[in-house]
């Protein structure tokens, strides 16, 4: 159920509905929007008896959402979401095109900083790298664990990049909110519905990647779960799925990017690196991804791709990437986007404003 | 690798060799077959110098595994994996179809008591009823925790059926292990590895459904790393996969059991309450179960199926479930398998041996 | 729509109806039942407008069928079809079980008679053989074609087994349906809507193989339009779909043939060599499709499979279809089937009686 | 097989090769190009001897050719294979970006006629219209068939676009190759190879789509089929998969264009209408199929949707195409391609040269 208030609706107004929802064993999420505010009512229980809410002061409408997922939808926000990093105007979702590349895995300082250096210098805003590795078979190289979130710490600090990077458990989301600005859940953990409630009582924006065999009601509900707890800040990520085509490792579903964006206010971004499985295949892709419009890039970089640990075959030489992102920039620039540079922290103080979504005048 | 002992190594020599492994920065996993023993060898690093284990007293062989599995595999162990419990000859693997049955969630004392009861009597030695339920939705109905265990241990106590269930997380799988005599890994967390690590390392038996779009090997991997982790007691569970087939929920994939049984020594159980989705898929698809050579069955059954917490789609009758049990037993026969009842505790504690396979001779 | 005559409706009723029908540019069906007959109506445009039918004279019932097809259905005959042939009670369809057995394709008179003569040994009523074959390269062995139609002839004139071979377009259908007892339509051609047309019009019963993606629609939609054109005896065939699995070469979906049995009147065997690919598979899930309840078997049997021309991978030596025999025939009997002899051709001639169907009655 | 003749080798020599290769009892396939000739080498039979050709005059090199297709492989010819029509420098492949637009079905002359109008207007140089409709349902319409072709025939001399249109058996290709400029192998006849070969034999060039489960392989030896006899002139079209995916009708997999573009010196166009069903998901996807590098786009449009005989909820609104193609431009240009206008007949005359591929050194 979704109560919208009235465009004039005082927040003292919105505070007692939410309270009478709360009083009634629901759960109630306010959602502010431009011109007014939703409050959506999740609870594992029946419906609210019709006319409970109608008639309380600022109330507008009642509507029954049939769909599956609530929050989730664009029923209860319309404008998209925009998340937004302190010190900077590079943002997931909006008119940034957020780029986010590293190597697959931190396999040490070394490796670590020679790929950030050279993905910063190509226009990342975003530094991705495991500490933490789901890997299918138990003897391979599991991540630096905290050491590795260090090293990505270290990385914040000098170049200025925003830290991505997946948590697999309880244990490891404990570190990882502590050290990231984003927090990861992986395919295989989409549907890890204990690990999504967690990280849905996490502080940090959360970035939950589609399962190898999700449908798109599955990949809503995954965050719906975790908006369910609270934590709204919520990016999604396509990543391939399985099918028998086996020219690519997964087949890359681009057509879920303007899905989503039709029933979801979600941000969506697009990892071309395991979509394809292939390092030749990454930057057509992801210029598909962007001219799709995707809210962002995944990349997987390594300095010496033949010599990593983890899926080597499918990140692409720095040279590579700088060649990939001239080709995204003038795909961006032509679905009315652009790649803000992160850097500019000095410059911005003055005005952190949202950026306007210009996209949907030019392209939608 | 695998390190295969001599016939008349003695357990000295065994413990010798595994010693050596361990100091060498590796693990040992003894496997001892009826002719003599093997021992497998995990490890992150690369392989162990050749010369190294070969010349020590006892030792036939060194072999190397190119499989990603190794535990898994029959390479390690031979004969079939016999799961026994104490208190009754029923097992899982060996010439007794394991028949596992009850409903998918325990939703009441009352409910667990009447669907328990009457697959008792139809023969199923064990009782299957989630009281941790994975739901796709946050707000659908979540189980009865640790209250649903403590009904799970009545019915153990009055029918003397051993009681599985999953588990979902850490917290979940502590309670579970406590109660259940089964752990039950679900099919969406099968590439859960920290939650297959920490079972690895339980003392109960564990089942893993395959997940809804895992191959054989990452099924194996699944294993393996519970394995790995010195939990030798696992049982594969098929309950379908995710295609375009839309007549039944999932497709069933019956040919992954002989598959599994040609390259593994653990017993595998077929699921067609989840693999089909649909009462009236169920009964057919068991009988091609048992015919396939499948070691046991987990079947869905409710009292009031229309009234089910969830899955009552799928949920068959008591009735319906007698008139599987009467079919299922005549398959059996003809496979050489037999449904040993579960409550001859008395009659039994003279003669705890383990029930020959004659299987293979049969039909393989 | 569909007409349901009373049951004491005259002959000369059915065919004043089917007149009026086919007057107003419709197609009649007429489908003689055990208590009564039905008639089908198809055509391109709209309804027959409604009062038009109803109250002729022996006219029961008109009823508007919502599901795409219409002679597939049960609601159109209830009564299973069971597909007799001249000279034998052996049926496909009813409660005899249905062995279609031969090679891959036909290499040489040689080859052909060797393996016809241990198939029927075994117990094989039906003799296939590809003529003419669809191969996946050009390059690749394309069949002996009308050469291979006549050794299969005389092996029908030597062993008394009947013919089954696939028809690839319309020359060959005009071959194949002169040469053949029951004419093939390839996986790869379920959807070449212009061969089942033109197979629709042939004299001899059709056996259409589903196709690699087939939903269960499409497969019946394909069977639709071999009976549109007045071609009754359609048999289907489960081959395997194409999954992601790869333990198999297609993954076999036994769950279509109850589905199958529930909604359409129609035969339903399956096919485990091409459903698995695997010689070591063949057997097991040819139990387990007789246990589902499946019409007949098609089995792929080669004196010499490490010679063969065409998938030889998953051939069964001739020994190994004498023990898939042993097996089925005891699965055959819990399910309430029997394999009748073919070569009983002079006792039977007192009697030629359809053989009742008790399958439902016992086990479904 | 594959000879690779000397860059200033005869003709004379090269046909004296391609007699020795044919009085063998194989077929030649001489594919010029830029540097030089090479000799494609197919047959049923075993491999040529060693030595037997090597020696001949201008030949360079033989290579043994692994891979099951050979005439569509980049081994035999570098260059991309380029397309070309009498009287417009329009192509497939090359420079240009081909755009294909039209209705589902040719209904009538009004309906061609006024969606012909729209999108010649809007830049399309090739008309698409179904004649004869390969429908699932046997009484669904079937296509205007002859009266189709010739209303298409008409489009054509008043606007001057080039017609593709489906054959779907050896009937209507007849008429089909009489009218058409381009002859379209639908989706579901990719593996009816029996209208491959004959299509191989047909003047005009040929449109092959992707089998809705085809692997990259098989779709190259669908089109292996039509080189084998003869027709060189080959387009692919990806056109979605089946997968079980549900947001869209297909799944529309676009790393194929890279992987064809890599492996084959075919032109690849790209469905985005039957690759997505979705009228709202048709332009994002033809912005990213322009931006993956494909050769070309083939997109539904009917002046009247809503009332379309066949595909209507797939099909854009004139005014969404014209849209569709201001967008479409702007991604071609980045990716270094342009939309050559069709209708330039008269000024063409003068010189019509091959257009330079200089898309590879762009963005490849």
């Amino acid at each position: 159920m979704l109560v919208v208030m009235q465009a004039h609706a005082t927040e003292e107004q919105v505070r007692a509905v939410c309270q009478k929802i709360e009083s009634l064993g629901y759960r109630a999420h306010a959602m502010p929007g431009a011109t007014r505010t939703a409050i959506g009512i999740t609870g594992n229980q029946a419906e609210i008896e019709q006319g409970t809410l109608d008639e309380m002061a600022g109330v507008q409408e009642v509507i029954r959402v049939s769909k599956p997922y609530k929050l989730v939808s664009r029923d209860v926000k319309e404008e998209n979401t925009v998340i937004k990093f302190a010190g900077t105007q590079a943002t997931i979702g909006g008119k940034n095109l957020a780029i986010i590349a590293g190597p697959c895995a931190i396999e040490s300082r070394e490796q670590a900083f020679a790929v950030a250096e050279r993905v910063h210098r190509a226009g990342a805003q975003f530094f991705r790298g495991g500490a933490y590795k789901p890997r299918t078979s138990p003897y391979s190289f599991q991540g630096l664990a905290e050491d590795g979130l260090r090293i990505m710490a270290e990385i914040r600090e000098q170049f200025g990049m925003k830290i991505i990077t997946e948590a697999i458990d309880n244990e490891s989301l404990a570190l990882v909110e502590e050290y990231a600005d984003v927090i990861q859940i992986g395919a295989r953990n989409m549907q890890n519905f204990s690990l999504l409630k967690r990280v849905g009582r996490a502080k940090k924006p959360v970035m939950v990647k589609r399962g190898l065999s999700a449908t798109l009601e599955e990949f809503f509900m995954a965050a719906e779960y975790v908006m369910s707890e609270g934590n709204y800040n919520v990016v999604l990520c396509e990543r391939g799925v399985r099918t028998f085509a086996d020219h690519t490792r997964n087949t890359l579903d681009l057509s879920i990017v303007p899905a989503v964006q039709r029933l979801s206010h979600l941000p969506i971004v697009v990892d071309p690196s395991h979509g394809t499985g292939k390092r030749n295949k990454v930057t057509p892709l992801s210029r598909a991804s962007v001219a799709v419009g995707a809210d962002g890039l995944i990349v997987e970089v390594h300095n010496q791709p033949d010599k990593a640990l983890s899926d080597g075959m499918q990140s692409l030489y720095p040279e590579q990437f700088d060649e990939l992102m001239v080709q995204v920039r003038q795909i961006a620039a032509v679905v009315g986007r652009e790649i803000v540079p992160i850097g500019t922290v000095a410059s911005l103080s003055s005005s952190v404003e949202t950026p306007p979504d210009t996209r949907m005048a030019t392209l939608r």
